[in-house]
């Protein structure tokens, strides 16, 4: 994708180093990280200077290729498999690439950075297909509304929710997005608003309590979201705040939905209800952090000091309030989602 | 109601002198102002030292008892009422106030604060009212959700949607409170969590996008929310937010109530369609005021700085969605709500 009119992705391999955006300055500063030994590599993906599910995996399979050169036994090996993976533990794609580059890496380094480079590669297709099949759903001059960032920054490039989009501006299709800021963390408006606005497509910032409003009292076309997990049946698990607005397209009959790679379908879980959601810290909810004039970053408490708060840091939206999922392989209603158990998770 | 264990009112008049809490500082420094002058107090309600319709009313009233000291013609009553009037264009209660006394103020400032003293004893009798009818809504151990701030500290004591709760709590119910904490400008986390704390009432703050998942997935047995302006259908404007909420309890089938007093109720209209929502700065959407570390106040950019932001600052809940009203005078359904066209607007 384009950043101040030259093309980037959110991660390449190149002489031995891993150069990726730092998601941690963004929307403030444009920085480029070069990362050269395993270290550095899980204190990146540790410290959220990569981030979203595709681009961790991508930045694990890279750290494998550094790891290859940085060991001499398959035991040292495996001890850098082990501290790699427990940076995101929860992060299932970090396993995937993980696991895709260990095999070979045991045979030499180039080996493995042909398969992480394939897995990087693979990534990238997978929202490049996304982007075709979701193209479709969208008519000229339309208003989408999306949540968080499911954009080209979460993985190699191109993104989730986001691909279609860009693949209809591409196509000539005029189109405007509402970003939803998405509080907790504000990957919405510090996101999601970055790269669209660096893609040069129009798009207006709306809190999240505008969003029914809007739905309701102006032309809102369709709904996209991304997903984190995708059970068998369809209910979805993604950020918080995404089931309050696949309830109110419903409610306003608007189209609603969810973009992800074959990667999110779960088919070890049949539904929602299987789905552990994790409570984050009150420190996200009673804090905000930003710039001052003066340009230094500050955390600011914003609520009553001497109150609690609840922070669950994901919802699940279930399968009937979402309208298709929009795939690598094709657009598909939720019944048809039982089919993908049939898919290997790496398409 | 109390501040740090002893009782207070948002304001009061003493000695020539109207006291009010300054709301500005709240959560983070609790201080209570003294307004000598016309002028002051028109400072204070502009720049939101004192801020709720209620609260505004009163306010205005007590600025037309100092005003009658400060003139000495007609003419020049009149152009402090025009003054007074002018401080918060769209606030009906602040005219209100300032009816109520202006004439009385022709006759004597002791007659002119008879009369402003009785219209803050009827804003706070007002919302008692609403307290006791409303209480009767609320189960013991009730887990009750409440949006932005129509608490207290938004009409001379007690509050609108957070009355009943007072109440039952009085009467020995136990409740806990969710308090979305209502972006943009976080009335809820800052204003409603600092009034239940300082009452001792166990409660929340949640973001606004976690309301519907709370909704589904833990007890909640109602909500209760203020009102901007009700339409004689029962049609409600109130903080942007309060529509999302609605909906998703309608989903859920949990108890919606909007809470509010007489003169919120506009007999000029028949329907939500005939209100005009205002549309704010988007520098409340793209930036944060809060405290530091070091405990000073900063404001911080949170969003992509070359984006624009949408920021209505209300919204209108359909009479559909609301399940009753609690007004001073009782319980209404919706359906009964246009019955109030016979209910002169100062009670």
């Amino acid at each position: 994708m384009i950043v101040f009119n030259k093309h980037y992705k959110t991660l390449w391999f190149s002489n031995r180093t891993l150069y990726m955006i730092d998601q941690n300055s963004l929307p403030f500063e444009f920085r480029i990280i070069e990362l050269k030994t395993t270290d550095q590599v899980c204190e990146a993906i540790k410290n959220m200077t990569v981030r979203g599910a595709g681009a961790i995996g991508v930045a694990a399979a890279y750290a494998m290729v550094i790891a290859s050169n940085e060991v001499k036994s398959e035991s040292e090996l495996k001890l850098k498999y082990n501290q790699i993976a427990s940076t995101r533990p929860t992060a299932v794609n970090l396993i995937h690439g993980l696991n895709e580059v260990f095999s070979k890496a045991l045979e030499s380094s180039t080996a493995a950075q042909i398969a992480a480079e394939k897995f990087a590669d693979d990534d990238e297709n997978q929202c490049k297909n996304i982007a075709s099949y979701g193209e479709t759903l969208i008519p000229d001059e339309a208003t989408i509304m999306t949540h968080c960032n499911a954009g080209w920054l979460a993985f190699t490039d191109w993104g989730s929710a986001l691909a279609p989009i860009y693949k209809a501006v591409e196509n000539g299709k005029r189109v405007t997005v509402l970003v939803s800021e998405t509080r907790p963390r504000l990957q919405g408006a510090r996101l999601t608003a970055w790269e669209l606005y660096q893609q040069g497509i129009e798009h207006r910032i709306i809190t999240d309590n505008a969003a029914a409003w809007i739905m309701g009292s102006q032309k809102v076309d369709l709904i996209i979201t991304g997903a984190d997990r995708i059970a068998l049946n369809g209910d979805t698990a993604n950020k918080i705040g995404t089931l309050d607005k696949a309830i109110a397209a419903k409610y306003y009959k608007i189209p609603f939905y969810v973009a992800a790679p074959l990667t999110t379908f779960d088919k070890e879980c049949q539904t929602g209800k299987e789905i552990v959601i994790e409570n984050r810290t009150q420190q996200e909810v009673t804090h905000f952090e930003g710039i001052t004039k003066q340009k230094t970053t500050e955390q600011i408490m914003i609520s009553n000091p001497e109150s609690l708060a609840i922070n669950p840091a994901f919802d699940i939206t279930p399968n009937t309030l979402i309208s298709q999922y929009i795939t690598p392989t094709g657009l598909l209603p939720a019944c048809k989602i039982i089919s993908l158990k049939n898919i290997s998770r790496q398409s």
